[in-house]
């Protein structure tokens, strides 16, 4: 895998020209088919398991998540009520269950209390069951309101799902500053400054994402502050830690997640395990205060999935989901948790964070490269700046694209770029289960290398 | 498989019994944690594969889908932009096109024409895909609107996805009958009032899902006449024909499945080869007539997940999704076209509709059942009747519900109800990979029995 590009040298549309326009009409034998995979699609795929891989998020690929897919396929079963798979239900109940303790959510947040949780494809559906939820519990509460002047609040460093949530519901999304001396995190008195305004214009602020671990550069929002005032104004706190939320396994992370200000005060959480925390696509948790505010919103059962007799005993899947069916996903989180139990977790997640201190200290050392803001567990968030102090924002915005420019034609890393605060940096994070020492020094070579050649070739 | 019950044989709350409540410190060994597979999640299975079940819709299960999971798993990546693989965006677009000609859906849904084709993981979200498409092209049409007057139209024997993606939305879902007398075939007249009555209250029609095989019975629309109503009023027409439309690639299922209207008509089509279309879960497949519209709804790109130099050249695959990633589920649609080719594929439709064949030809026969709506494709929907000509209705459905719950209680075969017009009904889908004619004879024969002994232990 290490021998193969990270990025797929392929040009746009070179697919079409290697394939038939058609379905064959006779059935072909499988090893031609296999044959062509190797041949057509494996180098078409940027490979984001290479131990160079350092673009967007990792994505989780153990062997034990791939298993437990198998067998998942093996007896598939769309487990959308009790009866039509027992299991399914059962086994997703208590691994979220276990993952609560794992993560030290509290008890309200398991099945045993009011809340509970249950395994979504991605973060985007997660927040959007969220949305969905909220929206119903405020017009149960003030049946006499508008819907139409609800406003959902990001901030400017939210992931585009709180956008695109939005946009799916109609509901007005604002995107609220952060700055640069926070961080990048949104503090409470920019949440409050907005509610006051557009409760003046008569709108009606309903729903608040609050990031634990941006996208850019994993800033974690103010989460005691935010808490505090979404309450006072009735509004849903929804903790988007999809990439970060796995490190709360770790006691030591738990504080620069704000635990504590969670367990106060988020209505719901969402982590991604396929991301950061070792089991495959898809395993998108979804933690809700109070289940019934979720089954209240999503609950439209017809006669024919009504099953007999045995009503009220467990949760319906289907209740807490925006399709109606979804596959076993909890037998890959079951495979992962129990093959690495709680120790090798963390061990995972620590070893990735000494990772990211090793490239940070490098970054902070260079004579060229400088952090735009603090590391963040995984992350580091940098640009070209120190030699060139005279040079305007935008003189250096385009200088850093330059080499950003040289970084991503380049096949033996992968990188991305982000911007924050008006300034163009480079995202660097870690993850993939091959990557050691010795890629992360590799990829600081390189990418210092690649900066000086930039500042070489001049603006 | 075929000597396993076919339902799970578990009380609720089986599993927790069985299980520790919490993660284990330190890793366990695999073969442990796979014989607990075995012993503690298996027999919590309904065995959707069983060669005996007939309940809901099938779900497929080839060894080809299974081979083109994991070879996906292998590699994992979210293929939300091009870049982030190649090879799945573009698989994608090859694949939708391939299965629009085996269809005979027309050039307007190819990715050649305007519109276009993309897995989705469920019908519900497809239909929330177009839905969202819908809102937005009538907002961007019709400026001036207020879109909290807006009326979805289903009618009553829609899937409860219809219901359920309007209460996501937060929109009005208005709900039409139908009629034995159609066979419960929603007609254009029901619509037309409907839509005259919802205009002069001050609404706004704009979106109608016909279906193309209801779940209660398979009845198909008259998409012909919903088709040029939708047209005249700007309604987005979406075709739900998420278990039927795998019948398209047969030519003399196109007729009964309205082919021709859906080409002439139809702004959006769904249909689920993940239940009779031999690839095994997620693909959910969604056809639009005008790629812009979906698009010009589902884009929020943020600088971030914008490649340098590529845009506009491919599709990206983000922009037509709920969520932001997906796994490589063209994979496993490549692997079963080309394993089965359309021969193949046209082979498995007709065999499962002559078992139906076969099955109704016994139900017609039968001195104590009866047909409540003609066979459709491979569901024949059925209750007690004949010999009981002078019971209500209300009698007969207690009668009925007494056979069902016998039949409920069986683990050899499974099969579910409905209740449609009012009647209450046994439906009986074929699909099953291994399910043969002896299979259902001997389910006929176990049905009948019951039906039997439920009329002798009398009301």
């Amino acid at each position: 895998m290490a021998s193969r590009p990270v990025v797929a040298q392929v040009e746009p549309g070179y697919l079409r020209k290697l394939l038939p326009c058609t379905i064959p009409e006779d059935g072909e034998n499988f090893q031609e088919i296999v044959d062509d995979y190797q041949k057509f699609i494996i180098p078409g795929l940027t490979n984001w398991q290479h131990p160079s891989f350092f673009g967007y998020f990792p994505v989780a690929c153990t062997w034990e998540g791939i298993i437990g897919d198998i067998y998942a396929g093996s007896l598939f079963n769309p487990g959308f009520n009790w009866i039509c798979s027992p299991a399914c239900t059962e086994l997703e109940v208590i691994v979220m269950d276990w993952a609560a303790k794992m993560f030290g959510l509290s008890e309200n947040f398991q099945h045993s209390g009011c809340g509970g949780g249950v395994l979504q494809a991605t973060a985007s559906d997660s927040l959007l069951v969220a949305m969905v939820a909220a929206r119903v519990r405020y017009v149960e509460e003030f049946p006499q309101i508008n819907p139409s002047n609800f406003v959902i609040y990001v901030s400017s460093e939210t992931h585009s799902l709180g956008l695109k949530n939005g946009r799916i519901l109609g509901i007005e999304v604002r995107i609220l500053n952060v700055e640069i001396t926070d961080d990048f995190a949104l503090r409470g008195n920019t949440v409050r400054k907005a509610i006051q305004e557009d409760l003046a214009n008569g709108k009606i602020p309903f729903f608040l994402v609050a990031t634990v671990g941006t996208t850019s550069t994993g800033a974690v929002d103010r989460i005691d502050e935010l808490g505090a005032i979404a309450r006072e104004y009735f509004i849903w706190l929804h903790i988007d830690a999809a990439w970060a939320g796995v490190a709360l396994a770790c006691p030591e992370f738990r504080n620069l997640c704000q635990l504590d200000a969670i367990n106060d005060f988020a209505d719901s959480f969402c982590t991604n395990f396929h991301k950061w925390g070792l089991v495959n696509w898809d395993a998108s948790t979804l933690w809700v205060r109070n289940k019934k505010h979720v089954t209240n919103a999503l609950d439209v059962t017809p006669a024919y999935l009504r099953p007999i007799a045995r009503e009220n005993v467990m949760i319906e899947m289907r209740n807490w989901k925006i399709g109606l069916g979804s596959h076993f996903r909890a037998l890959k989180v079951w495979f992962v948790f129990r093959s690495y139990g709680v120790k090798g977790f963390q061990a995972h997640i620590r070893d990735d964070v000494a990772l990211n201190v090793l490239f940070a200290s490098k970054i902070m050392l260079s004579p060229i490269l400088s952090l735009v803001s603090p590391p963040s567990l995984a992350l580091s968030v940098f640009r070209i700046a120190l030699p060139l102090p005279n040079l305007r924002l935008d003189q250096l915005n385009k200088l850093n694209k330059c080499w950003y420019r040289r970084l991503a034609s380049r096949a033996d890393i992968f990188v991305t770029h982000t911007e924050v605060g008006g300034i163009y940096c480079v995202r660097f994070a870690i993850g993939g289960q091959q990557t050691q020492a010795q890629h992360v020094l590799r990829a600081f070579e390189i990418i210092e290398q690649e900066a000086f050649a930039a500042v070489a070739g001049g603006l």
